[in-house]
């Protein structure tokens, strides 16, 4: 019996899933969990369901024609490219990170792409990983809003998203194949809480696994990964689709909770599921589970299959020419060198081929053709319309790593003449993809060695940076009055550079991630990229500024930094109970000030310390932001609410998070090492001492209430009388496990007693 | 039918094992896995089977008398107390070692111990960990080579020796259930091969397991490492025998090679093993190994059990000075202050608590009584015979943290009169025991205190250190002009002190672990001390010098330094390729001559380099090391040979060691930061890569020089001809696993083919 969609379509115009999953066949459930191509799921004509197309991004829509490549790394049709994460991240602007994926979203649907494979929100491990201008941060919290952001702006348009690459995908060396090797504590709390926040703040339609393995496991067909912790911990109720050739052994992965394969596998991933179903490897419910959930994506991925929609390129590309704006960093500013006047009329000499061939996103799936290029040079000598003479020269050859001493020469004699050199220098395209990592941190060196000859003609130089991750500035900023750092801005890079170097805009971005004085200060040195197929995470928690903090080291610009035009106090810090029980929260309020001449913005930064916990924990974590626009002169109040969360910590062997209590200090600060205002709290928390046991130590026993006095008792009265409290031995007797002294020759105390103990204490406990 | 003990005796008076095994019931034999009190086996008198003791050290005898508390840990016999290993383990002098051996040997013999329970050759992975001052490095091989010479000195008594804590036990804290989470190639290059070359180089008598687990397995239970490693790998043929209290399980400790439980367990222990005898969980085969190991113990211990033996206390009181002096490292020494000057009249300030009262050795079961006691006070007063004026202040009082500004005004007092003062700071008793870590690596700041105000009064101030593990220098140790390491240095520590500071011995100490600056630069912060029962290695390899090399962090001394009252120069390197075959040997040698006018002794040590492994290494690694005694103007020649495992590293898939063939540089220096010479070798060693497979990545298919070209044919003809080659996706397309590719739609790559390439590749290559 023929059917048509309207059978299949509940009342509300939806899918009638459970009707759909009778009457699709065995072969056309298997094969609908599989692509169709490289960018299409498969559609089943009989019943109405429809191919629905996903396309890379994510900040720009990489929709390739049907003959495409198949890498699926060729052309693609023109969309706004947006600044990359690594840029967006140090606005840490959540609205416009909202509206830009709004933007995107109405892109989808004028291309009638359902979804658009993005965010990204793998923490940044290592400086070196060749996909870190695809990602926002080094701090889960910073990350997860952002990412929020982004699947709430694109999923309002009605097109879904894709939160990848799930999970703990940190480096490219190997990336198809490595097993990361990290401690769950350190998966709850460093690679998985963007993950978390994402899925349970903003409920992207679709999540991706990554290529890698997590403790010997493929993402792919990790059940732990993809059903307990995403669908049981956190109610995750999406799909979960593959990376582009992600899938190892397709029935596992069907099992582990991977719904959908991408890209087609050419039949043989359908072959995988159907044989597997043959062999009661799988259940048909297994099956239908996937499939429910292709349905529901394709369901819900219809809309955008609808013709006629467009978006407004030029009102996309000021968007974007904002979000570039709002992404640069000031490091530096020596003597208020910028913002440049128009008014002062000596010559800028612009410097670096950067200037003119912008150097705007990375390379890899997530490469926009762009509906336009703005570039720094003509931007600046539009906006300053002759006020002031621009003059150029290229200084290098951008793929180059030998210097030219003829372009060299010419820089040299440009910023002699003028009143003010504006280089711009950044790392080659060839420096920073998918699919390999860095191997070093450093700027060519050609470069560093152009700067030198041009500070040397001329002290008033300012640098601007084109790159996708942190570079090595230590050995050439003390040759510059100003550096601002401008990642990859996207299409309207240039603009924005011209923006913030004329005051157009005040600069207001804050690092996303520390910049090291040099490579090998980093977490990872001796444990990246691994070897013989596995990576150690032996850092643990220490990622980022949790690592240069732990270990008191200098960096060149901390976690949070940046600099304005104008100034800013902070005062008058509270922090409030709000509520001290089993959730706690905790209200921090204070005021912000512009204590400057110029309008600007400022991010303030909330870092929760706890000096007292029983676990190891890092020495403070950001927790919150608020971001404030304020006139000269005027002040604001910001009143942040921090949660459990912010407080609490995941017990391994509880298998939960846990807020110990204790004092914990709330320090408010212009970035990590810039704390300005401090407060601290007092929370009961609950107890998370282990259960005394025939195992616990003598010590703890002798501190615990009932237990302590029975034991010292019948210490007290045997041959070991006097050894507990004698100052030498004392300690020591203190850390041995009693059921292994109640086995000493001679020990008063007898295993059934201590059981009889231990379960009376317990039974106090509760 | 009563057997004597001739009738399992066999012909050259040894014991008849197979015969007693005959003869012993099940409950004898499970009697002798466990012992008869806290430090003797359990006798079989009806089969001339006798109980032999075994005793604490390791730098001394400990023999409790017979009604000793039960935790074995108080009174015991005098016995002579030469340097703990943190001591001696700086002389870098394996004669030494083996002459302090036979010394202690000679003692238990003269006390009827048949076994000393040492050495200890943990390695210093955090300086806090509170049992550093027995362990000799943070070096394997200084460790192994220090540990094998005490053995092959004890032994040559015939006396056994007892190679502990087998293994990874390298803290305190929760020593007796934490487990060290270590990968293998760490285990195999940093934390056993100290044991291994003990095993291999010196067949201790005995090997004690180790209280902790690793990798999640009680060491005392761990089949992996007591039987796979140290009698697979390794070819042991000893007894294993639990630390006191470390046996979890008895049952799986029999089966998995712990052969002898100490001290008694009452009986449980050998009720364990009949239980499992009874259900089939051990066989008698497993107890009959066993037993047959305890009883080649006893056997071999028999001759200690000859009464009449004796010391000359004397003389080893006069061996224990020596070793204490040689023990000593010169840190600084600015303006050669020292050694003072006997004829320059002057009086010299002692200062300080520990002149009149030494620590000389480390709390916990390695506590001995001395024969006798040398203060620094005493013999520098005797030394000087009245031909300069000591005076002295106590300073401070030993336990308490608080200044006392009485005894500094005296100090300072003292110093301002005086030509020079002599401070003798250290940390007191109750900082350094067994049984718990220190939790900070500093002075007691009233000692800090003190050091300033003396040096205010007198600008030639000396400091002088007791200090079982390293402690922080950087904050004070500008204030001294010379500062002297004395370590703990055991009974005749004053004296030797007193020969140092006045020169009747040179020092020739070297440092066998790093002085960090801070203690916020060691390799373990936030994997230290671990929680919730493990402790993560995140570190990996760079334990000690291996870690501040790759971060290329200053330190306050340089693993390997110390300074001689002359000075040495190097010269004329040579290195030379033995063999280069499957087990490499290289010969290296160089020239030292004594440059100065006073007699001295210099350790040269021998650093490998590996700079183009494919796996990570360390910069470098301690390979080799010689000391050579030299008259004023004196040169000889170093000849040493280097054998393959010196460049060699764990290759965790062939699960072997293996040499990568390059480039090697060795390194000679008289610090690991202090590098003299260098010379460079090539081996042709092995081909270490993985044979190809279809999940071989595309790049290490296309560089195989058989099935390269054949893909590349492939790839050219369809769709993907051109992106090999193109500059921005060539390099990404490389890292992709061949046959992830080969399901990509449209590649022009079957499955199959890749197997029957790979299958031709391999057997191309064998």
């Amino acid at each position: 019996m023929a059917t048509t969609a309207a059978s299949g379509t509940a009342p509300e115009d939806g899918f009638d899933v459970p009707a759909l999953l009778q009457e699709l066949t065995l072969e056309e459930k298997a094969g609908l969990l599989d692509g169709s191509d490289f960018w299409h799921t498969q559609p089943v004509e009989r019943l109405g369901i429809p191919a629905v197309m996903v396309t890379d991004g994510p900040h720009g829509l990489r929709k390739q024609p049907a003959q495409g490549d198949h890498l699926g790394l060729g052309d693609s049709v023109p969309a706004t490219c947006f600044p990359p994460a690594a840029g967006i991240a140090s606005s840490w602007d959540v609205d416009l990170m909202t509206r830009v994926g709004a933007a995107l979203g109405r892109e989808c649907r004028a291309e009638r792409v359902s979804v658009l494979l993005g965010p990204g929100v793998n923490m940044k491990r290592t400086p070196l990983c060749g996909r870190n201008f695809e990602y926002y941060s080094e701090d889960p919290v910073l990350a997860g809003e952002l990412g929020a952001a982004f699947v709430r702006g694109v999923q309002s348009q009605g097109v879904g998203t894709s939160l990848k690459h799930f999970a703990v995908n940190n480096q490219e060396t190997g990336r198809m194949s490595v097993s990361a090797e990290v401690d769950e504590r350190t998966l709850r709390e460093i690679y998985l809480p963007a993950f978390e926040r994402v899925v349970t703040g903003a409920r992207p339609w679709t999540v991706m696994c990554s290529y890698n393995r997590v403790n010997g496991v493929y993402a792919s067909e990790d059940p732990w990964l993809l059903t307990d912790v995403l669908r049981g911990d956190w109610g995750y109720d999406g799909l979960v689709v593959s990376d582009w050739g992600a899938v190892n052994r397709r029935a596992d992965a069907v099992g582990a909770g991977l719904d959908l394969e991408m890209p087609s596998s050419g039949g043989s991933g359908t072959r995988a599921v159907l044989d597997a179903l043959a062999a009661g490897e799988l259940s048909e419910e297994d099956v239908d589970r996937a499939v429910g959930r292709v349905l529901r994506l394709v369901d819900r991925g219809r809309a955008a299959l609808e013709p006629g929609h467009a978006f407004d390129a030029d009102g996309h590309h000021a968007l974007a020419r904002e979000a570039a704006a709002a992404s640069v960093v000031l490091l530096k500013n020596e003597g208020g060198v910028l913002p440049l006047d128009p008014a002062s009329g000596g010559a800028v000499a612009v410097i670096g081929e950067f200037a003119r061939t912008p150097r705007y996103q990375g390379a890899g799936s997530s490469q926009v053709v762009p509906t336009r290029l703005d570039d720094a040079l003509t931007c600046l000598r539009e906006a300053l319309g002759g006020a002031r003479d621009v003059t150029f020269a290229a200084g290098y050859a951008v793929d180059s790593e030998a210097a030219d001493p003829a372009l060299v020469a010419e820089a040299v004699e440009h910023a002699r003449a003028a009143e003010v050199a504006v280089v711009f220098l950044g790392l080659p395209p060839s420096y920073e993809s998918e699919g390999y990592d860095r191997p070093h941190m450093d700027l060519p060196a050609q470069q560093v060695e152009l700067l030198a000859a041009v500070a040397e003609a001329n002290p008033n130089t300012v640098v601007v940076l084109s790159n996708g991750s942190v570079v090595t500035l230590e050995p050439w900023q003390s040759r510059a009055r100003a550096v601002v750092e401008g990642w990859l801005l996207g299409q309207a890079g240039g603009s924005a550079i011209a923006d913030v170097l004329l005051g157009r805009v005040n600069p207001s971005g804050k690092l996303a991630e520390t910049v090291p004085v040099r490579y090998r200060d980093n977490p990872t040195i001796g444990a990246f990229p691994g070897e013989h197929g596995t990576v150690r995470y032996g850092e643990g928690l220490l990622v980022g500024y949790r690592w240069y903090d732990a270990r008191g080291l200098d960096v060149a610009y901390p976690f949070g930094h940046g600099l304005s035009y104008t100034t800013f106090a902070y005062s008058d810090p509270r922090a409030t109970v709000l509520d001290d029980g089993a959730e706690p929260r905790v209200e921090i309020a204070f005021t912000v000030a512009n204590t400057g001449s110029r309008a600007g913005k400022e991010t303030a930064q909330v870092y929760v310390a706890d000096p007292q916990a029983s676990v190891h924990r890092p020495e403070q974590e950001l927790k919150a932001f608020a971001r404030v626009d304020l006139q000269p002169g005027e002040s604001t109040r910001v009143v942040l609410v921090l949660d459990a969360r912010a407080f609490a910590y995941w017990h391994t062997p509880l298998r939960r998070w846990a807020v110990e209590g204790g004092l914990f200090e709330l320090r408010v600060g212009a970035s990590s090492r810039d704390i300005r205002l401090s407060a601290t709290v007092e929370l009961s928390g609950e107890d998370v001492r282990a259960p005394l046991t025939p195992a616990s130590e003598v010590g703890t026993w002798l501190d615990h209430p009932t237990a302590g006095p029975r034991l010292r008792e019948a210490l007290g009265v045997g041959p070991m009388a006097g050894m507990l409290d004698d100052p030498q031995h004392g300690r020591m007797f203190r850390s041995i496990p009693l059921d292994r002294f109640s086995r000493f020759p001679g020990s008063p105390v007898t295993e059934r007693q201590l059981e009889d103990w231990a379960a009376e204490a317990d039974a106090a406990r509760s």
